[in-house]
């Protein structure tokens, strides 16, 4: 047995006019919860710092700065890593991370007990668009306002294990799992903010959200036999609502936990990561089983090549 | 609208003492149903014409092949495409293939209207193992019988579509709907022989085999904006028992049709394939979204490459 015991950290609505100390505030009380459970390691939310802003259209990109973080720690998030080392609990959280040459990514970093930032995340596939879209109800401008992550999809030895992470729209694209599961993680951690309604079809609401979720967290758990984490930022913001769905899969694919309502709220679960080996041995042992020769396509070419 | 009224054709146990024209008699059967209900295209499972013979040791490689066919159509299976053709009916089954060279695949094949075979797939994810294991509560020789199929995962147009075949254990492999993805595929019709014990582990019985089934399924139309129609071989072969578990799942990744019970039976469901479109556009536009250069591991790996 090799127990992490895992805390989904799930945050509720941020406003807007919400400043980061309040939030770091808020995330504190989540990891003193943590800690009353015991546990080793507590995940929380994409962009756990701010509100969803990439929902807020400005024209000059520049202005969006302000929801961006310079420093990790900085001022406002020291306190939450001075928590977590007198906690001895390791922690993933997501933040906008403005580069000190000036680029812009949405990231996630994974940091030991210790306090030290052992892994940075950033976000591969960034949904929506980059530009103002009056057809659509509301803007999803994460192509405006960050650039593709340039750092592939590592994985970490931490906790006696190995550990990746991706966030939100990742979690819907098998190559994510897949990278790191060919790196044998065992948990995947992340955070993620999902509107309730698809801004392109009024009509998918938050039940079709939902299942698309977990269809797309459990089968890259089972495919690659891991441990996922996946944890929501939830409830209304400003008037956008995003969904909850904050749940921990096993490497089976099952749904061990998942976090009822919109709130700030823990659930902690004793996550052996022995329980990946018999998927790794069997039929998803790899190296026994893929084969590549007739996987080109997915790293040769970007998008459909129609047949004649 | 792209409407394919298409049949999910499952077949109920075949025993090891029946012959071909006796299960050729009842896919004739299951043909004329589905015409009845006006199905364009009848999809039948994996190995159809046979019992699900990887279960059986053969010392000597060569016993088991009277399993296989040589030639397609045969003598057997003239009345299947004689009949397919009176009726104008699209097909997909699947059969043990020995070729003129002396190579044996898993294989299936695509039939349009007209009775001419426009698509041949040899199932390249060969679960089991190759020699017989006594630790097992069964036997699954497909590693012994089969070699990977040499063809990839090609596409092809027919009835105004795109489709694509795969074979069971294929549809637990990401890789396997995205390669067809990337080829703008519409439809992916499967068959498959699952035994509902897990030969590895007894306590996984058909409750968490069938769980697996339909998650991978459901991802693998969803991700790729497909619809998937997947056919079982059902019930007690010779005391060894299948899954049931045949089903339609749109682009949405929901099963929008599921067959009750292990006996030989039809759904017939109306596959607009126009409904492909919304996900291919939006959500799993490849050309905006996907980001080859961080997937290498996926096409440069075959095995797991642990972090240091």
């Amino acid at each position: 047995m090799r127990v992490i015991r895992t805390a989904a950290a799930q945050l509720g609505p941020i406003q807007k006019a919400e400043d980061r100390d309040s939030v770091v505030a808020r995330m504190i009380a989540l990891m003193d919860e943590a800690k009353r459970q015991d546990a080793d390691l507590i995940v929380y939310p994409e962009l756990a710092l701010t509100t969803f802003f990439p929902r807020w259209y400005h024209e000059d990109r520049a202005e969006a700065d302000h929801w961006f973080e310079r420093e990790m720690p900085g001022p406002a998030t020291a306190p939450l890593f001075a928590r977590a080392r007198e906690l001895g609990m390791a922690m993933s959280f997501g933040y906008a991370e403005l580069t000190p040459e000036g680029r812009h990514f949405n990231t996630s970093i994974l940091v030991d007990r210790d306090g030290t930032i052992v892994g940075r995340y950033r976000k591969v596939h960034l949904p929506g668009h980059d530009a103002f879209d009056p057809e659509r109800t509301h803007q999803h401008l994460e192509k405006r306002y960050f650039e593709p992550g340039d750092l592939g999809f590592p994985v970490w030895r931490m906790l006696d294990g190995i550990l990746g992470m991706c966030i939100c729209n990742d979690r819907r694209w098998p190559e994510t799992y897949r990278v790191m599961g060919l790196q044998g993680v065992e948990m995947v951690v992340l955070g993620f903010n999902t509107p309730s309604v698809n801004s392109q079809r009024n009509a998918e609401g938050i039940e079709e959200r939902l299942f698309h979720h977990r269809l797309s967290v459990q089968a890259g758990a089972y495919q690659n036999a891991t441990w996922v984490v996946a944890v929501a930022k939830a409830g209304d913001e400003d008037g956008h609502h995003l969904t909850g769905g904050t749940l921990i899969v096993d490497p089976n694919g099952k749904i061990v936990a998942e976090l009822a309502g919109e709130a700030d709220g823990v659930i902690v679960y004793p996550c052996d990561l022995d329980e990946t080996r018999f998927g790794k041995e069997t039929i998803f042992d790899f190296a026994r089983h893929r084969r590549i020769e007739h996987y080109g396509r997915i790293t040769a070419q970007t998008g459909v090549v129609l047949p004649d």
